[in-house]
């Protein structure tokens, strides 16, 4: 059985509005590809990400730090909550093929990192940089046509 | 923000066309019900269940134990591999609101323990008995019809 | 290398004083046996336990729920804090050779269906009923002796 | 009751001489300290420096990524099995009051960041350049200094 991708997108939980902008315009696209959409569930790059895709009839997974799943963005499909805190960051990881960091802080770090660190692909807009792995690009389109050719 | 019920469906991983048949009606109920089923996304009950719910539309997830969303049964919407091994399953207990065991071995046991002693509800069906705080029911429909009063 | 047998200690975090008195005794036998006691870190027969194996030079390993290992009752030689809530008894069951469960409630049923599903042997004293595959003995000295003939 | 302070040593599995050098003579100042060294259990950094800890007879925690504690190095005074694989990070994290990073690749990278997002300090010699909010040191005996005036 063939299934969809799942495209983990990473990023603050806070950001600033182009930012916000930036990681809505990512999650449109990634209903556009069909793929599900996987992330830690809360604001900032999360939510962005979870609203572009969900307006568009995309499915978002938001894989939540603490019990209660009404902590999950508006735009999560699917909220799993998990009690481990920043222990979600590894299953997030775990339940991508590929992953888009989109800004970031050290949680964002850390998820780059476990996903490097298991083979999985790291696609970076405008975050942690120089960092030996990372494939970089500009823009959500061109995530999208990367991570195409890595596991499409 | 409203979520919706999240129903766990636990139970042993094969089991006979009986306890097969139990389980799909238990999902098709799900499915009517317009929650969302989680499970451990393997054989028996958890596919069972799950394909009664997917056949009527519904939305299931599967929390894997592996690192590979194939393992998945077919009909699990949302696979989660987690690489926890066993300890996905205190992933199922925490994902889910309120929990129905169908029969079941060991790690059955463990998701109702692990329930139980977070005070979430378990509705029991032909599974572990005399484990003081089940609540043992006789079909899928009254589970459900349980389910609904405690949680919904 | 030969390592040292680890042997879980499984039991409510709250006893009476016959159920403390016994754990102690289990404790010191531990610690004649010269093995390393992993338990929850937490009162009770957890405590009781440690403090029977440390008052006779023994080695306690605490694995606990929370973030602080401040919370481990001072009989713990090394705390090891986890952050998982009851998450971390899946730990306890991994990091065991061979469990020994002295009454409990939930959290104990949970470790002793996780050690039975993993095939981790399971001694009880006192302990949940008829569970099939729990070894049932009648003192620690019996306990130690059963534990020996299967991992020692 | 005062607990020991937790340091954690985090670096790769494998590591050249030099590097092997450093982390040897930074476990032997971890057990002059009399603090418990918590590491990830296997080669490399993490063998080094249990080596030097425990040859002064210092206490060493190995948190193992799998199943079998015969995996941690030999100098491992308690090893601890998870089966969590790369999610071991996290524990070895929590575990520890105050991490010191020696070289290391994405998993140590990992530890960094989750330390850092969770407030703990992180002292580095010869790792991850340029990573804000690490503690760069040239020596074992100033990463032990730098350690005492955070923790000790």
């Amino acid at each position: 059985m063939k299934r969809r991708v799942h495209i983990g997108v990473i990023g603050a939980g806070t950001c600033n509005e182009a930012t916000y902008e930036l990681a809505m315009a990512l999650g449109r696209e990634i209903a556009s590809c069909g793929w599900i959409l996987i992330c830690g569930g809360l604001g900032g790059v999360m939510e962005a990400s979870c609203r572009g895709c969900s307006e568009r009839g995309g499915t978002t997974v938001g894989i939540l730090p603490g019990l209660e799943k009404e902590a999950a963005n508006p735009w999560v499909t699917i909220p799993i909550p998990t009690g481990l805190g920043e222990g979600r960051n590894v299953l997030v990881v775990r339940a991508s093929d590929v992953l888009v960091a989109v800004s970031g802080g050290y949680g964002t770090l850390s998820e780059i990192a476990l996903a490097l660190k298991t083979g999985k692909p790291v696609i970076g807009i405008d975050t942690w940089k120089d960092i030996e792995g990372i494939k970089y690009v500009q823009s959500p389109s061109e995530a999208i046509e990367t991570a195409r050719t890595l596991v499409g």
